[in-house]
């Protein structure tokens, strides 16, 4: 039930409709993580007012069911390995619709600067002179921890969270440095997929990090089909890869994971 | 405007009810960072069912007018210096209102499970076999620096970001691996006040960190009492203090501190 937009929202006239001041507009909107339900109420207002809505893969067909009836709704996402549209045609749609007057949404799974590219997004933006707004999103990075019952901070195990992409080393970004990373002592969330993740554990006991730490990998998290598979840094990437989990995922490793025992609330409430 | 929660929303009958059989719960919900637009919709819908409300000093008045009227509000944030309800305390108050058959909303700041001691509160409940369910909300240290215009990640600045806050170190938990932390050369986003920071930025610096960084302290992000001051990380502890800046405010450190000459819609939208 959860995984439903409360019903009547969808009436027509509940939310302000935006004024033609603000058209020719782009909100950068942060789905979060899969539970419909975890948009924000921002959102989900700047969605029902789109005249053109430019969305991602892991954005939910619920939500999209929130669009006005004459809303053009445009697929930007990217399947693995199989690019349909480049960052710059992205950005050259989101310039073009606000220059012809619309009210353009962008609609980006989790949230759009936590490695959504919002950021760049932005500043294509910026030098067009179009005005922006942004909308932050519940972020798949802790909210699918949570899901899993599993705090990405707490005071007894953790003093910081670090969130690190995997699909960054591929582009020209700053080189992680493992050696800080494996010293660090906190969480350490990783938004990659599982194919990635033996290299990357690998690097991290090289460098020193303790390779019985707890770890788990959360498939689909914060939907009906969440997954979640246990292990140590030194154990989880083969146990994921053995348990046939694959993309969305995320891994998190530290201390932190061993609360999963006694607060795995989702699962315990679908049953 | 846009600090409302939209109108109609507050019609009776929006959303479904909680059944019977849901009573005897608590719901941990993340309240957002300041903007009350920022709640998610199942946090609304939770909060509207409540029965009993415990909620903290940084949850906006507009949220707790949600509340149905039969519902009973109680107080349990720490203001600076004089705490009012032990961590204990909050604990019993919500195990005894779900022994007592209600439906309990446990409203935080930003998100539960970043440095927001739900993960305790969580442990508390299991222990005492209340079902619980956590709603994660948008965490200040994401959406603060968002609504500055700060991406607190971004391919060409950075390929981690990292969360620590000040409050933990008086605290039994672990301490900040410094070092590791100075080098890790990505964005760091600090939970903490004003007063502690300089002692904060020294030891990154004295730890190896580039003091030339730029570094940003914002104070009531994402309400319209925003606050920024920029500098760098030798320069930022003592600008703060200068100007006056005070709880609660967030800093950030790192390359990407420089987008927001470009980014700052939100200072823009509100002139």
């Amino acid at each position: 039930m959860d995984a439903k937009i409360p019903g009547d929202t969808t009436t027509n006239g509940i939310l302000p409709s935006i004024s033609s001041k603000q058209r020719g507009k782009v909100y950068l909107i942060g789905a979060g993580p899969g539970d419909p339900e975890l948009i924000t109420l921002k959102g989900l207002r700047y969605l029902r007012s789109a005249d053109v809505i430019l969305y991602d893969r892991l954005v939910s067909t619920e939500l999209l069911a929130e669009a006005h009836p004459g809303a053009e709704l445009i697929f930007v996402g990217k399947q693995p390995g199989c690019h349909s549209l480049a960052q710059e045609q992205i950005n050259a749609l989101l310039i073009y619709h606000a220059q012809h007057n619309q009210t353009v949404v962008r609609l980006k799974g989790g949230d759009p600067f936590v490695f959504g590219r919002g950021g760049e997004e932005a500043q294509a933006l910026a030098d067009a002179h179009i005005p922006f707004e942004i909308v932050p999103g519940i972020s798949s990075a802790i909210a699918v921890p949570a899901y899993a019952g599993i705090p990405v901070t707490h005071r007894e195990y953790t003093s910081s969270v670090t969130i690190v992409t995997g699909h960054e080393g591929r582009s020209a970004s700053p080189a992680v440095n493992w050696e800080a990373l494996a010293a660090l002592g906190g969480t350490l969330v990783i938004l990659m997929g599982v194919k990635a993740l033996p290299s990357f554990t690998q690097k991290l006991i090289a460098h020193g990090m303790d390779a019985d730490l707890p770890a788990a990998v959360i498939q689909e998290g914060t939907t009906p089909r969440q997954r979640v598979v246990m292990g140590t840094l030194a154990t989880i990437a083969e146990r994921a890869l053995k348990e046939g989990l694959s993309t969305p995922a995320l891994t998190i490793i530290g201390s932190v994971v061993t609360t999963r025992e006694a607060l795995a609330w989702y699962e315990e409430r679908v049953k």
